[in-house]
């Protein structure tokens, strides 16, 4: 029998949907890290099959995933959509994977823990085979609360987004792309993917609506980050908005405090965090954007300074790269986590 | 002697800036509205004295802006920085003129009325020569707090800002087109005006840093609101950051209000302001876009629901067009008030 348990021999690992944004991008951080893998499997859909992608110098086959691919697998990354992740992540577990899955599907199931590592990575001690990553939006929110929430005390948070057009994967990229070159010919511009024109717009709708008025973006970033923070009475609030940026997503933070706060121990505090940088001088006109951070690990942190409307109150403004560490590079993250920690099902032998 | 101030007979008007972006829709607002103009005199810098004009088909020559020029002048539409203000404003006030200025020059000065004419029209009984019209980023957030404000008491407004590059001026605008036309030309993107590169990108970096960390622009929405709404010591804060959009501005507010809020009653409020037009039926996809407001002179208002992290707080999208009612539209209509109310000063005969 297969045992992925110990820690020591390579992972025989699939990544589903291994053609989109995020699947690509896992290739390439897998690859940068050298992450100990045995068989590789890439899945894909009906429209992949016939499609190649490199691996360490090798080209891989994508597979049309169903439930026979994940026999014999012990890991699998799944970067497909929600529908999906429902229909095949048990599919995996039943054959004694552990799924990674990055869609929103099993986020808000009590049993499925729900981890950015290096915020909350105990919880994946209690893991059922099933470990959800957040929304990209809500991580960077995290990952820069969480150190400063310990000293602190969190009292409200409120957050307004400008998110870039790979949130909503390559057609996303591809249609803030036609419509921009269709502008310079001089052409109308058709739209699709979003519900208005992106190019030269901003659009305050990201996933579709509620019936309280907030888009389900927004209901994800404040029901994921008190599950994360596991403060699930926290006020929070978001306004989700869409952004003709291709990569990087960046976020105002208005933060109230439960004690008093001084900017000089914030920034001791931040620049602690392994998973962040500071880039925040404005003298120097030092602050990040999502240009600039395109392609980086950390989560970017300016524009720190204190609130004008409460006293305790704190403003940031995080930028970070949404593929990589919104997506695919929590997802490994978890990974090198699980097996450290060897804490990977079995496999089912194939 | 030239009497301005009987309402009746025909102003002599000059336009101070005529040639920039907010000068030239002066001259279109004035035209649209058929503003009783005696004499019109464009004024620029030595760089436009070649150029015309066009007004109610006659073509104006750009005369170069210097002491004489003011002569004369009963009313002066001004749309230049606030350096050029400062020297120019008091020279037309010393002939008589009434002045409206658009720059942050005289905003602050308590001797000088900040009006947006709708929400604090009184104070322009005051006035002593010059007349301040706010910067294009408050203009929409008082006008959608005035209503609301006198019902339920305000507590605590956060803003964050989705400004175009028109809020720059032609030069920003001419920004973001170079960097496109070189982004589809394969070249490489330069920046001058904004401090980088604005196409794909978001810059929380609106004019420049003050020592506490806040940018110019964030100061002016803080302390003109409290001036307009005549609360000075108001709890409100705000985050202002550029977007690739041509022109238009939007905005998120939140709004902790004093006294519990109802949705419908909101709804009902805003409908009934002139300056307001409601676009809020999330049922059907329907909120404001600065793609679709450019060119139009309302207040646009979406995305209306309750807030998340607090018991009387309230969530809005604001979106309207920074060129025309952030900066043209007001000083006419203030401009229709003092003729109205008999408010403008004697001009010295010429």
């Amino acid at each position: 029998m297969a045992t992925a348990t110990n820690g020591k021999r390579p992972i025989n690992l699939a990544i589903l949907g291994a053609t989109g944004v995020v699947g690509k991008e896992l290739l390439k951080i897998l690859e940068q890290r050298n992450f100990p893998i045995g068989k590789l499997k890439l899945l894909g859909s009906e429209r992949s099959k016939d499609l190649h992608l490199p691996f360490k110098g090798k080209d891989y086959p994508v597979e049309v995933a169903e439930k026979e691919s994940f026999k014999g697998v012990d890991l699998v990354l799944s970067a497909v959509s929600a529908d999906l992740s429902k229909r095949f992540a048990p599919m995996a577990v039943d054959y004694g994977a552990t799924v990674i899955d990055k869609s929103s599907a099993f986020r808000m199931e009590p049993s499925v823990p729900l981890v950015v590592e290096g915020v909350n990575s105990h919880a994946l001690h209690n893991h059922k085979g099933i470990i959800a990553s957040p929304n990209c939006t809500v991580t960077p929110v995290v990952v820069a609360l969480k150190p400063l929430r310990d000293v602190f005390g969190l009292k409200r948070i409120v957050v307004s987004t400008y998110q870039s057009v790979s949130g909503a994967g390559s057609p996303g990229i591809e249609e803030l792309e036609d419509q921009i070159q269709a502008y310079t010919r001089g052409d109308r511009q058709k739209h699709h993917v979003f519900n208005k024109q992106i190019a030269f717009n901003v659009i305050p709708h990201c996933d579709s609506f509620n019936k309280d008025g907030y888009t389900k973006e927004e209901e994800k970033v404040i029901q994921e980050a008190r599950k994360i923070l596991e403060l699930p009475d926290l006020a929070i609030t978001c306004t989700a908005v869409r952004v003709p940026v291709m990569v990087g997503h960046s976020e105002t933070l208005l933060v109230d405090f439960e004690k008093p706060i001084s900017i000089e121990q914030v920034r001791e505090i931040l620049k602690t965090s392994e998973m962040i940088e500071l880039w925040d001088n404005p003298d120097e006109k030092l602050y990040p954007t999502a240009l600039d951070v395109a392609g980086n690990d950390p989560v970017y942190v300016g524009r720190i300074r204190k609130d004008t409307s409460s006293p305790n109150g704190l403003h940031f403004w995080v930028v970070s790269d949404n593929v990589r560490i919104g997506a695919a590079l929590n997802a490994v993250h978890i990974a090198e986590y699980l097996v450290e920690h060897k804490l990977l099902r079995q496999a089912v032998p194939s």
